[in-house]
């Protein structure tokens, strides 16, 4: 157990009524704002420090001074600093004080952006849109007659993204004077440094060369942004960029810290650790001490919270990702042709080891996967067999049309994408790849394949290296599953065909990936103390069935279960169901979809599956309703 | 019928064997092409003749002169040139020359670049993945210790796509000395003069801020070119772009002409009538003369090929795109919110009407549909009803992610998709929207809806935007189609169901789109004359089903079949059948799917309906092997 504290609003409160200048008072402002942040993100167990940290000042500012109409807009377009404008909103009554204890809960506020909570103005989480959308909102306005400025944060590892360069050009001939991006130029992305990943260059050369107006300050100074900003209201005849130096972690030391010599910053995602936040909260609190006296307010009092995290089971868990990594070591020592392209999330996608091992043979792309997807396809034109990476979620869909056209030229390029399925559900629908299977499963000569365990990671990928003519996308789920099933000998990987993981001869249940395995079998196991015998089957191939397999998977069952860990529309499931009725359909056989209908929730894991009834007793109650009545 | 006529390659032989120096010898070279390309499009009866011609004098150079190492590299990003390039490769022996005759025929040259025509390194067709694609095969020449020089040709409208500037960081920090980038800068895009698209405003200041080194130049004055050339073999520490001042339609006095006061660039795509063929041909032959003479070389002989076009059907065509242009300014006079974006292709999306009587809401996003979708985003959540087009190829992919963030949204935005479907088959894969509605079907709260007959289309759109609460994406065929049945009243839209076109009673095959219901009908009515009767249901709902109307619909049938325009994996049929799956599979049914199963062969339209077996007598063959066994 840990004491968490938060400032309360009424500290806030004392801040806003209080006759200081302005820039004074968003300094204080932004000092408690950072308290809050750090409790929040603590509390979740999950979140952005580094840069809500980094912006905490800007955003401060922007929404204390400058979104003063009616019609004014702010919002992140990198939006994995929210707890930043939860912190400031919250602050100001804009969205309800008590949300700050349930971030990343269910009914709580989302890890990333959602338009269902106040003052929200769009969704984000997929990098690079903002610009656009704001461009898109200006317009409205302008259409509706209203006057309003328009207020855009981009992180600047977003500025990777091709949209970004996209969207400059119109704001310009529209001379949309009412929009201004500002930049948290905290030089650090999700890994390491930009200039490690993706060397931005000059910034401000790059924005003036599409027409727009660049000033560039201090992220941290707050007179100095005042002054910017005063400056920059005269400017009404085209778009504007401040570029904010800022720093990564502002206001804790050592998150501010990233030696030369270090190779992954390590605040950019992930709750800190007790120690870290204890110890942290300390600098925090001593700098708003200092501003408040400086001020001459009385210090502010902080509230408390027990926070006590259940004890971690001794279990073992299967880590894909990390399986993923070693196995993708393995193969490059055996093949000098294999190359790994990444999209600025080298830890993420368990590629740190090969980083260390093969530094030439690793093509980092930054946060660009239309380039990555293009460039892969380009490697594989010329005989190399690369493999792409990033989340599913981005993986799928910002290079969608590129791995198409990859696809029709029946090259062979392997895209591994981490972070699939409904889990972690923690960050919000942005990061929650349910959509992957449909928006690929139709490319020609891409199989998609959703490994369960560890060795079927390696399976999968030995399939996909040496076995396979045609290119493969690796669905692998990213957080550590507790497995109640047991995996003999080395997964085959007959395609189309999957394992029987529990026996059964009433239902059979479909289902893929660590998660939805596991609950089934959890299911399964909880349904024959009604009596209810269910066979559940680990199909790991998304896009091909082996007909005549299936046929004699279902044979004698009356109720057949298929579990998408995705949209029931156009998953796992219908290609299933398509197999089976093409081939003839099992006299009396009746069939379900289970899966999600809707936009994910967001908020913790266990919660989540419960909510979609995704989790072993929602499925157990579907199978039960079904077979149950017949006994 | 016309005399076409074309250059043999032995009057190419002549040019490439004589004594001349490096310059005129490319110049005669492209002025001989020049003649092949506008014979080829001729007889193929469409293609892009304005950026052929632009680009054609670049291209002759660079294979002449250039390409000269065993690994080089040299293809189009933009792809629509490539006749030019089919041009200068069949001169040159690279590819087999009788294929001149055959562009855009099945087994022949494809409208747009294909990896499986010799010398063509990559395909193309959707813009702006070719910097990327170099990039790609310059890192694999190095990895295997090969030296390569990469040339890559641009069109300067298809720098309007953000991956063009996402792609060009990456090249700095590996410091690609061999990757040089043409830009064929013609200043016109698909519709209209560049400024008035997206204005790229000092193109190479923008090369320049990334990193790049840039020259400008006259893309026709060859000598120049040559000097261009030599100096940037000697910089090898950064990839290089050489900005060429071209004219679109160079060569042809009437296709070079594009006045200030003409709305529409008449000569991007399409075929010359018979006219315009010859009298392009006299101004080609008198320069290809002109220089022969000056280059005291014998003057080239052309070989005639006497080309009939069949006589165009009396029958009355539906026009659906027409009619939506139609539809769409009698919505728009009647809802002030409604708004249309566009990404270069006003004429082509049926907004010429439009765009004269509401130019203060047509939004003018240029070749840059991701940042198109997302302002149409920002514009939704503000209150306007956006209409955002392009052509279904791109409109579902490139922006897949954008449409699927507004989506989360819950806000409403229709998306109108052009060129829909598996016809026009003569621009090759790139442009046969075959995938769009498995990778859009699963996003919630989008509904997909195909319309077979313009009425269908003013109704859909209708539904669109005064009833349905939910976004649109319509889904358009683009070729005018013979429609062998009859339409009563009007279409009711009534989600998930759809609308009988002929009854029967021992099959149901569901379609939709003008396409395939029309061949489905022909089919039905075929096999009439052997005694089977099919029911033919237009259902024009993608991604939506009631399942009691499915089930009244099948009800007696033995045998069901689903047409896709569209591969048949993730397609209508699969939610048919989950759909019919779900609600108790009907005893005795059997089902087939009829669709694609393989990237969609180039051609023309009958031949390729016929190749993939959907044209009229293949479905009936199909049915027929089924249904009539049993009979």
């Amino acid at each position: 157990m840990i004491t968490l504290r938060y400032v309360p609003r009424s500290e806030f409160d004392k801040i806003l009524t209080a006759p200081l200048p302005p820039a004074r008072k968003a300094a204080l402002f932004a000092a408690l704002c950072r308290i809050n942040v750090l409790y929040m993100v603590k509390r979740a167990g999950s979140g952005h420090l580094g840069t809500s940290f980094s912006c905490q000042d800007l955003v401060s500012w922007v929404f204390l001074n400058e979104v003063s109409g009616a019609d004014d807009v702010f919002f992140s377009s990198k939006g994995h600093d929210v707890p930043a404008f939860y912190a400031a909103l919250s602050s100001l009554g804009r969205i309800p004080f008590e949300q700050i204890h349930a971030l990343r809960r269910l009914g709580g506020l989302p890890g990333h952006p959602e338009v269902h909570i106040p003052n929200m103005e769009t969704n984000s989480g997929s990098l690079g849109m903002g610009i656009s959308k704001g461009k898109g909102m200006l317009l409205a306005k302008r259409l509706q007659g209203k006057k309003a400025r328009v207020f855009v944060l981009t992180g600047d590892g977003e500025l990777n993204e091709g949209q970004i360069w996209e969207s400059l050009s119109g704001a310009v001939s529209r001379r949309m004077g009412e929009l201004t991006v500002l930049v948290d130029h905290n030089k650090i992305q999700s890994d390491t440094w930009l200039h490690r990943v993706n060397d931005p260059g000059d910034l401000g050369a790059k924005f003036r060369s599409f027409g727009w107006r660049v000033v560039r300050g201090d992220g941290h100074d707050i007179a100095g942004l005042a002054r910017t900003f005063a400056a920059l209201r005269e400017i009404t005849d085209r778009p504007k960029v401040v570029i904010a130096d800022t720093v990564k972690g502002r206001g804790i030391s050592f998150m501010e810290s990233f030696g030369a010599e270090e190779k992954f910053y390590g605040f950019h995602s992930g709750a800190p650790s007790d120690e870290q936040y204890a110890k942290g909260l300390e600098e925090l609190a001593a700098t708003a001490v200092r501003l408040f006296d400086e001020a001459e307010l009385d210090r502010p009092a902080l509230e408390e919270y027990q926070h006590r995290v259940p004890p971690s089971s001794p279990q073992i868990r299967h880590k894909l990702v990390e399986a993923y990594g070693r196995a993708l070591v393995h193969q490059a020592e055996r093949n000098q042709s294999l190359v790994a392209l990444d999209a600025d999330l080298i830890k993420d996608c368990g590629l740190a080891d090969f980083s260390e091992r093969f530094p030439d043979r690793l093509i980092e792309c930054g946060i660009a996967e239309q380039d990555m997807v293009s460039q892969a396809g380009g490697l594989a034109l010329k005989g190399i067999v690369p493999v792409a990476h990033s989340f599913s979620c981005f993986l799928s869909a910002r290079p969608n049309e590129q791995i198409y056209t990859n696809g029709t030229e029946r090259s062979k390029v392997i895209y591994t994408a981490t972070l699939a399925g409904l889990l972690p559900a923690t960050p919000g629908h942005s990061h929650q790849s349910v959509r992957d299977i449909s928006s690929l499963a139709a490319i020609p000569n891409l199989v998609l394949v959703a490994p369960a365990t560890e060795r079927e990671v390696e399976a999968a990928l030995d399939w996909a290296v040496n076995v396979s003519s045609e290119s493969t996308y690796l669905r692998i789920c990213s957080i550590p599953c507790i497995l109640p099933f047991e995996v003999d000998g080395d997964p085959k990987m007959t395609v189309g065909r999957g394992s029987v993981l529990r026996d059964g001869k009433d239902a059979v249940v479909f289902a893929y990936g660590p998660v939805m395995t596991s609950q089934a079998v959890l299911a399964a196991d909880e349904l024959r103390g009604d009596g209810i015998s269910t066979k559940v089957v680990n199909h790991p191939w998304l896009n091909r069935i082996d007909r005549v397999w299936l046929a004699d998977m279902v044979r004698g069952a009356s109720f057949m279960f298929c579990v998408d860990d995705h949209y029931t529309h156009g998953g796992q499931g219908d290609m299933l169901i398509a197999g089976l009725a093409e081939s003839g359909w099992p006299p009396g056989l009746q069939v379900k979809k289970l899966g999600l209908s809707d936009v994910p929730a967001c908020g913790q894991n266990d919660e989540i599956l419960r909510h979609h009834g995704l989790d072993a007793a929602g499925m157990a109650q579907v199978i039960r309703a079904s077979v149950g009545p017949q006994r």
